[in-house]
């Protein structure tokens, strides 16, 4: 394999071509399942570390259709043309679930995937949402360290890849087509508490419609948005007025037309310089890597648990059994815990 | 300890105070921590178990100050005029928080608590809540088998507990005021996708909110209920149409009145023949089996893991160079684990 002679300086400091193969030789370490490589990805990560975090990450989402590519191609020559180095990830579960993939072909950004100043790679390919979260997020390090200073994340409004895509970013974006339905969608699957913006996209194909799904969702967001609860507000210090803080909002767009990028990016570098200022950028790094570990501590757990040859032995008796009623749950779970530590 | 004495045929055939005795009797040995006492009530517990599962399981939640009690204890009391012998169990997360309790007070409901037809037991007052529902799902099988045919489990409409009763009972129903300011929490919360009925208590107030309320409410059960997914439901079996299922409804009660609870449980009837007939009570104790074994071990991984010597030596720094963003969280993750099994 390759990716054995990764060294740390081709990916920080290395020329163009130079680079772009050391990182891709690093995300395919990352991604291997062999215990040697992932104990060399663990090193090279470590060393890399000190390299990463000076990116803005950026998450999109949107359902199959919404023009996430176009949006995100439209935005990532932009930013390239302003001196950025634009690195896009993607988190795409149904590529994890069918072998088939919404979001893996890389020629959707035709021009931003061929560009020096930009990096796209597709998702993981196998693995569970966890699983695949934690390669990209990985790779999200190895991309920061080789100088990329827009990091996007996208996945597709399915499943739980919008809360994974958002834990791992310093904001996130949800596009939505102009039709008064797609709100309620996401305010049912919770994923407008997660949006700190919300993009309404191909706006030009229904300017009324967009109109009106701006308001709509704007008066949702009042609901259920981040504002939080008064009593944790922040307290006024001396004769300042509270820190300021964003406030989730509503644009329109028509990336197709490149309108509204401009007034996009101005939003996103309004977000960048509150929540910095006002610290909640690096309390959210902060979490967001505490929270990451625990997960991968409770995936590790529960592999080794199911792994254990004494759990794989006894587990289908004991699933046949609680579901039949004839032993208790919480009975079963303890003697299944016990075979596991050898007590049984 | 007294619960040593605990025989299954007490519980099971028992005469009345003999029999009150003894439920008192084994659930304190199911909420004992010593590991002899939990030896002996798993085995109780597994000899307990063809007794039961013959009552009806209903969750009812709402915020305190909306008259839950008084609605419990007129339902109680209404049901047992007509031969049912109630259980009321009570899963208050204050009580774990603060020492103190919003529920626990027995006193709450003054006749229904003397009655010799009805068993009253506040919540366990220690323990996480995954922990206090573990002794109130046990609870709910040792009065199935003293004969209770209708068990009651109460909480408040705070943290995380809705869920947890939800996940235990076969009907969930949501008490609101007639105030329209709470349908949104419930539905920022999840909780209003969580019932099966909602009840608008204390309709007498003001008879116009209340209506007002409901049909707000109704129309976000619809947006947000248990329809699921055209593509996933019932396939029509020749000339029948498809199977009869319930679906989520508002209706107006005044508990202090005793207005509404005859209406009220005409619809928890109506519920339990429906979902008998179309399986999805079955099926839903069967889920809710299986999902309560995997909750118990996962909350078993999780503080073994938390408890091993060499972890508790490791977390602190790893939880502070994470923090600080100088490791990895998936190396962090991995690195203590290979400590737990003893590879590190």
């Amino acid at each position: 394999m390759k990716s054995a002679h990764v060294e740390l300086g081709d990916i920080v400091h290395g020329a163009a071509p130079l680079q772009r193969r050391a990182i891709a030789k690093t995300i395919t370490l990352l991604e291997s399942t062999r215990d040697d490589h992932r104990a060399r990805a663990d090193a090279l990560l470590t060393s890399l570390l000190p390299y990463t975090g000076n990116s803005f990450r950026l998450g999109i989402s949107g359902v199959p259709g919404v023009g996430k590519s176009t949006f995100i191609e439209t935005l990532g020559l932009y930013l390239i043309d302003r001196g950025h180095r634009v690195a896009v990830l993607t988190i795409d579960p149904s590529s994890t679930v069918s072998g088939g993939s919404i979001l893996g072909d890389k020629t959707r950004m035709e021009k931003l995937s061929v560009h020096e100043r930009a990096y796209i790679r597709p998702s993981p390919s196998s693995g569970t949402l966890g699983g695949v979260a934690e390669k990209t997020r990985e790779a999200m390090l190895v991309c920061e360290a080789a100088g990329y200073d827009i990091v996007i994340v996208e996945t597709v409004g399915v499943g739980q890849s919008e809360t994974a895509v958002s834990g791992m970013t310093d904001m996130f974006v949800l596009l939505q087509l102009p039709n008064a339905g797609d709100d309620l969608q996401a305010i049912k699957k919770g994923v407008m508490e997660l949006a700190d913006l919300v993009v309404i996209n191909k706006a030009d194909i229904d300017p009324d419609a967009a109109t009106r799904a701006q308001a709509q969702i704007t008066s949702a967001l009042r609901l259920f948005g981040h504002h939080g609860n008064p009593a944790h507000a922040h307290a006024v210090h001396g004769a300042e007025a509270v820190h300021h803080q964003w406030q989730p909002r509503v644009m329109q767009s028509s990336a197709l037309q490149g309108t509204g990028v401009d007034a996009f990016w101005e939003a996103v570098k309004l977000f960048k310089t509150l929540q910095t200022a006002n610290g909640k950028l690096g309390a959210r790094r902060e979490k967001q890597a505490l929270a990451w570990m625990w997960e991968r501590i409770d995936a590790g757990l529960k592999h080794a648990f199911r792994h254990h040859p004494k759990v794989r032995e006894l587990l289908p008796q004991a699933l046949a059994q609680v579901a039949a009623g004839t032993l208790p749950a919480s009975t079963a779970a303890r003697n299944l815990l016990s075979a596991q530590a050898g007590q049984a």
